[in-house]
This record gives structure tokens, sequence and C-alpha cells, in this order.
């Protein structure tokens, strides 16, 4: 189970993200291709901050067209520690700064099937209320919402985001 | 909170994704870039092929360069309807076939920062075995299994993929 790489084609060099066409040799010894989105990974934060209640951002979407609710997300910078990211993102985006330690909830690929993106998300309760500070471009609005608010959202099917579903049924076994 | 798209750069555009560069006009009036990755969109089932029992599948995903565990999933097909497919790739990959009704569990967006692929999970307790048939090219193993080891594979950080994330919480919390 196994798929070696036998050529490399340079499709994309993007900004965020870099485009590859790879040729492999199968298991069975014949060769394939597979088209992969090179992504720096993401990571995420559930922060509950209050008990019972967590924090979710609306951000407009464009490769969905679409406003999502999500839990607050962002890139790698190049060679940054995720847990680094966790606090910057959670910070810039809804102004709470984690004090105390990020708990990891689960490491894991997005899009397995064409791209190596791979998100971490982390969880903490330890937070204090400070000013969100989005980037120039980013326009993003926080909501702090209670755990019967989040279950009658996933009953709604309100949540369309792969990461915050993870997330907040993660929470849900552990009340 | 909308970014309106004022001019559309055609990238790439392969056998599975297609990649393009959108400039937008931003709500505060300036303009910026954004990285498309279009995507058909995907189906996945969770499969209860006993009482308190699921099939897995193991797979080598080229993005990511090792084996996942996953709940069965595919690509949608040209105009075909998700819960069709998802029947397809549970019979394909693991043989069981879907008697009755599939019940929508979630339709996400897996990578909404950089990609439009909306994936659809099903479940399903109503299937009868059968004999696997995967593609010519695809090497796919199935097993199945309990509700201890998921949570087992959970706590030990064994699922790697958003999907059968997702799937797998919400199983839990019905439970």
């Amino acid at each position: 189970m196994w798929e070696e790489t036998v050529a490399e084609e340079r499709l994309f060099d993007g900004r965020i993200i870099d485009v590859r066409r790879l040729t492999v040799k199968l298991p069975n010894g014949r060769t394939s291709t597979r088209e992969v989105v090179l992504h720096p990974g993401a990571v995420a934060v559930l922060a509950e901050v209050e008990p019972g209640k967590v924090v979710l951002v609306r951000q407009f979407r464009k490769p969905c067209e679409q406003v999502l609710w999500e839990i607050p997300a962002g890139k790698l910078e190049p060679g940054e520690e995720p847990e680094h990211a966790a606090r910057r993102e959670l910070s810039e985006e809804t102004g709470y700064e984690t004090i105390g330690q990020l708990v990891p909830v689960h490491a894991f690929y997005t899009a397995p099937g064409f791209s190596n993106e791979k998100l971490h998300v982390y969880y903490t309760r330890d937070v204090k209320r400070g000013v969100e500070h989005p980037d120039g471009d980013e326009f993003v609005e926080s909501r702090v919402v209670s755990r019967d608010e989040i279950r009658r959202m996933l009953e709604k099917g309100d949540i369309q985001d792969a990461k915050t579903l993870v997330a907040l049924y993660w929470w849900m076994t552990r009340l």
C-alpha cells in the first residue's frame, strides 16, 4: 500500500497553495497520476470563554461563495509552531487571549484525496477578554454561543465547516 | 460581508481539480486575490454494519504520503446524486450493499479557505454483505470496528481524516 513518485510536474506556485501533478507507481505495477495541492497547514481553536459557551466566527469564504460559521482558525506561517499560530488567530479574530495551556484535540487532513493540508485543533478555557485586531483585509465577526445553541445549530445543519464540526462534536462528547 | 469577483484567471484544468486565481473587491473597497481549487464534491458513508460496529477503510493517500483510516468515500461523478454516489462507494470499497434509506448526517466544506469541495456524509445501518469491487487502480482494505475500538482510536489520534472524525463523533453523541 504505497505509491512511489516517479515524476513531478510543477503546475502552479501560488501565494498560499502550490499545485503538482505527480506520476506514481501503483502497487500493481501500473502508473497513474495524482493532482496534489500543497498547503502550509493550519490551526483552529475551540475556546470555551465562559463555562458551557464557546466563541464562533462568521466569515465570507470566497471558494464557497457564502458566509460560514467556524471556530477561529488560520494558516501556519513558515516555520511557526501550531500552538503559537493558534494563540495568534484566536486573539486576532476574537480578541480573546489564551492565558494558559492549549490542549491538543486532533490533528487531521482536511481533504486527503487532493491536498496535504493538515489542521491542528486546540481547546482552551483559560482566556481573558482583549480587543480583536483582524488583518486589514480580513472581515470576521465573532459571537459567544451556548451549548444549547450549538446543539440546535448542529441539528439544523448551520455548521458547514469540517474543522468546526470536529471540534464541536468532540466538545459535546466530553460534556 | 461579501467579496465580488472582478477578474478570474484560469491557472489549471485537471482531471479532478481546477485552479483559479480570482481578483475580488473587499468590503472596504480594496482588492485582493483568492486562490481557489474547484472540486466536483464528494460523499462518505458511516455504515453500522452490525449493532455498535462500523466499517472503516485503509487507503494510501498520496498528498499526505501515508495510509489513513477513513469511512468509505469518493468523488461525485458529473450530475450524480450524492446518495447514489454514497451507495456506489460503500459497495465498491467494502462490498456492503445499502438496502434501505441513507440518512443525511452533515454536508460541509472540507477546506473552505481554498477549496469549494463539499462533502455529503450519510449514515446507514440497513446493509447486506456483498463482495467488494474496487476500481482497478484503487487499493483499499476494509475492517469492521466496534464502538470501543473507535473510542480508543479517537483517543490515540489514529483517525486523521476530517470527514471520518465528523462522522464518528456524530455517531458517538447519538449512542
